[in-house]
């Protein structure tokens, strides 16, 4: 009954406190929480109908290749049908993809502050990860193509970074993805890409014509606000999708999943008006950084991280007193928290709380 | 970008042909679908009810731990909290245990026709499956014990198996347990154990306390009528659950699926109605197949393998053109279909539409 070996000494995955903990914890009444980017304006609700449509269904196994919702994915993003295969979360699409590809020994190359569960996975699998480190919270590419050796498998790029929340830029992209050889697979983990608005970003979907060892990921956790459903998926050659889809399970998404994220597809207003609140927030909180003396990483996605010139460790305790949950703990950026973009009233709160915390720290701007 | 060796012949599960498919290709009005032993009578009210309650939270990721669920469930089962470890339907219990566990060349053991999941994820992890003939449909206990070597990794037992129906009885099962080696590790998939009335049959989670080796699987998909959800579970030592929790993704099952998945765990009034409903099902089906001179297996889950002394898949094809989906394509059994036990009116309709096909092929009692 001996397992792998390698899996014996594996960290366990720690996610952002549930608001209910931290009440029943601290015995608050009222807790915001900004720890998980998840969006604050919640679903379409065009989602919730679709939900209450499938509900004589749920004795019904669901299409396991979710093919009406993959054929309006296909539709909206210009692929086809045999580019997309669905997880539960993206999260999923990490682990089918070490699943498939990962020996033992192979190398793949990280930032070494990035989206925690390309590695766990990478372990799993016991191939060897390569972090290099970011340059101000960025991808360094020149850095990781100098660590591509012939034993290289998967190359890993967030974009938008988390948790820093930078972007790499179309043209260093392009430079970069040219550069990579063809026996390499390059990851762009663009879970956040609806709310970036820089004109420099660049759709990767867009590049699949052109690099067939592109695989880009998106979810409908964020901006679409369906964390609760785990679906998330994959885009890339026909060729990868179907080796993906061999160690797949035959049914990874739920009913109810595949058809709020049609209807929340369908909802592109929606979208827009997320996007549009979560920039205004942005600027919202990097404005009372800025008037707190606070240096904080270009922010892109729908969370800010930002240097609290204290151990950001302390810094999450002392907010969580005050009923706010954001995220610390980052090897590389020890005094950084990183705090989800939330609606104009939580942001004020978070700043009210921070401002409080870091006083009572002696941190002056 | 070479994947794995071993993954890239793996044949793609084929899931039962869903309703709306066979209306379509075939022009039909009425379609009744018997093939992936669904709960006709579907979900408890309740399970209903507390998905509308978790509509609001559609933005938040679940509880990755499900500790309401397991909460509730342990105090069901009689187990404590850390025994537990919920899935993406039992499926993905199977997947995390051959991730956790099988390493290259190690030896695997199950009937030659039992659940094919378990051997497309030994496959995926470069394990040795060992294929144990099954004697008149069931399990060969000693046929197994005779296979087990120091490469012997995990043992699967299904019970009721599917396909065929039938169970291992308590001496048998205990018998085999006792002489399994202490480095093996026994999973006992009991899917459909919620339909079993036979006495002979062995709630295995009341072995977990002698075996510290055994894994017991069910799932929300059956009796509970949440195959829509994907939720199911595996009931092990805390040792054991602690090594799949190292490979299981953060946030697998849905906060909707734990949600309805407690509902209907509370609801065990409604459990009991749907035993004794698939226990009439399972008497009127095996009166009309003795009285169509048909050889059938005996049934303890909520499905009948039935010899109907054709290629079984001459046999499927001719009830799908009369809509009546049920499945056929057992490689040890090819005379075979397998039905779901339905309604009372849907065991009419397929009886109905069997006796036509069997007189057109010149089948007779």
């Amino acid at each position: 009954m001996n397992p792998k070996p390698n899996i014996v000494d594996l960290p366990v995955y720690k996610p952002g406190k549930p608001i209910e903990d931290v009440k029943r914890e601290l015995g608050l009444k009222e807790v915001i929480k900004l720890a998980s980017n998840e969006n604050p304006y919640g679903a379409s609700p065009s989602a919730k109908a679709a939900i209450i449509k499938e509900l004589d269904n749920l004795y019904l196994y669901p299409d396991g290749s979710a093919v009406e919702l993959t054929t309006a994915l296909a539709a909206h993003l210009g692929v086809k049908n045999d580019n997309i295969i669905f997880g539960c979360g993206s999260d999923e699409i990490i682990a089918l993809i070490t699943r498939a590809f990962l020996l033992p020994g192979d190398e793949t190359i990280m930032a070494d502050q990035t989206f925690s569960v390309y590695k766990s996975n990478a372990d799993i699998e016991s191939a060897i990860t390569i972090e290099v480190p970011l340059i101000d919270g960025t991808h360094d590419l020149d850095g990781i193509l100098a660590r591509v050796t012939d034993r290289t498998k998967i190359i890993w790029i967030c974009n938008p970074n988390n948790p820093t929340g930078t972007i790499v830029a179309h043209d260093a992209l392009l430079a970069f993805l040219d550069a990579v050889p063809a026996h390499v697979m390059v990851v762009l983990d663009e879970a956040y890409c609806e709310y970036v608005t820089d004109l420099s970003y660049t759709d990767g979907i867009k590049l699949l014509g052109t690099y067939p060892n592109l695989v880009v990921l998106r979810t409908f956790s964020k901006i679409y606000g369906l964390a609760a459903l785990r679906i998330g998926y994959g885009v890339a050659s026909p060729s990868i999708i179907s080796l993906i889809n061999k160690v797949r399970e035959p049914f990874n998404t739920t009913r109810i999943s595949q058809a709020a994220a049609l209807a929340a597809l369908q909802d592109q207003d929606y979208v827009q008006e997320c996007r549009r609140l979560n920039s205004a927030g942005i600027v919202q909180l990097q404005g009372e950084f800025e008037r707190l003396g606070l240096k904080s990483f270009p922010a892109h996605g729908n969370f800010i991280m930002v240097d609290v010139r204290k151990p950001g460790q302390e810094i999450f305790d002392a907010l969580l007193r005050k009923g706010v949950i954001v995220r610390a703990g980052h090897q590389v950026y020890p005094t950084y928290i990183r705090a989800t973009v939330g609606s104009t009233e939580q942001n004020k709160a978070l700043i009210s709380a921070l401002e409080e915390v870091l006083s009572e720290q002696g941190v002056r701007a």
